[in-house]
């Protein structure tokens, strides 16, 4: 007993230090998503990543900090995935469908990140919420590019300019809550989103630099 | 002075409490829309509202509660002036339409109410957040009729009822977001938000129940 314990001591000694953050955030990731964060516990983090809590306070921190390594981890592989989804050399519309692509396709494979950033970290407020809402604006200034850069296209540049970032904000306020709603009806295949998107939005944007513009009737 | 302060207690003591529960939940409402909730403080709310802290906390309880009976006021008021500014015998477009102008007017002359519904009580989290979240239920609840009932007009019902609530939850997710990004961009005329959403959003949606829908390219 005292031997296999030794053993199993050294050989997690062995391990470099990244591999063990890495199990630590994977059960960290999992354990908040399921609980929340106040009724996640430090205990179910350290039994399902196979690590002691001693060893988890050592490398990344007591529960608050753990909680904004996560979150910080979960930004940053959203982020990597919409960017790497979208290819620069092709028109606005497809820019966008390609990110809207990579963000559903992020959140349908990764639900429990999004859980924790959306869902969690939002609702726990605090510094946890400044940091997805750092997320959020990085993701309106990407989409404010596509939408300026269509309305220069069209001639529109001033336009654009005056109300890209306004309909960026919308448009990413409009896929994160769909987002959202998914998250209790994944029945609907994530690719269906993006379209859903790109049709409630896109087209009516495409109209508005058309010149086809939606006014209030005599009622 | 004695007399002075016996005269007016007698004279705080005559005003019913419904006057005095306003008084205490518009300060209230100030203070946390300047402060956020964690540094709100009583005092402060005690001073604004010139009711003491003993009646506050006799009234409307400690400073949870009161934050409570804040969104809840805020909420309900929210709901009321979108609500009368919808006509219902009007087609689903033009109902949209008066909901949202009713919205941003709400938002422009009630700044700080939406700051507390939307900034504070999401980011305190917890049951605040729940509040705020069942107030967004409410709003894509209404906002899905409008689509399910344009979808069958079109003929399209069935397609409407399968995608009705998901293309709903986007549209509120993006009336919510514009109004947050206008928050810090007030210049802009409330009036012109309703409109740049329903630019965006209801041209969209009329090309896609008139089957012109956007497709990817081979890109």
């Amino acid at each position: 007993m005292a031997e296999d314990a030794q053993r199993s001591g050294e050989r997690a000694k062995r391990l470099p230090r990244a591999v063990r953050e890495k199990q630590i955030l994977d059960a960290a990731v999992a354990v908040f998503a399921q609980h929340g964060y106040h009724s996640a516990s430090m205990d179910e983090i350290s039994e399902t990543a196979g690590v002691s809590k001693p060893m988890i306070y050592s490398y990344l921190g007591a529960k608050e900090d753990l909680f904004t390594h996560c979150i910080r981890r979960e930004s940053g592989r959203l982020l990597e995935a919409v960017q790497a989804g979208i290819k620069v050399d092709v028109p606005p519309d497809m820019q966008l469908w390609h990110g809207l692509r990579a963000f559903y396709r992020f959140v349908a494979e990764h639900r429990e990140s999004w859980t924790v950033l959306h869902r969690h970290a939002l609702t726990v407020g605090g510094p946890f919420a400044g940091e997805v809402n750092a997320l959020r604006g990085r993701a309106i200034d990407l989409v404010a590019q596509l939408v300026v850069s269509q309305g220069s296209r069209k001639g529109l540049g001033e336009q654009a300019e005056f109300s890209g970032k306004g309909l960026a904000a919308a448009l990413v306020g409009a896929a994160e809550s769909l987002a959202d709603w998914w998250l209790d009806n994944s029945d609907v295949p994530d690719g269906v989103l993006a379209s859903w998107l790109m049709n409630l939005i896109w087209l009516g944007f495409n109209d508005l630099v058309e010149g086809d513009v939606w006014r209030p009737r005599e009622s």
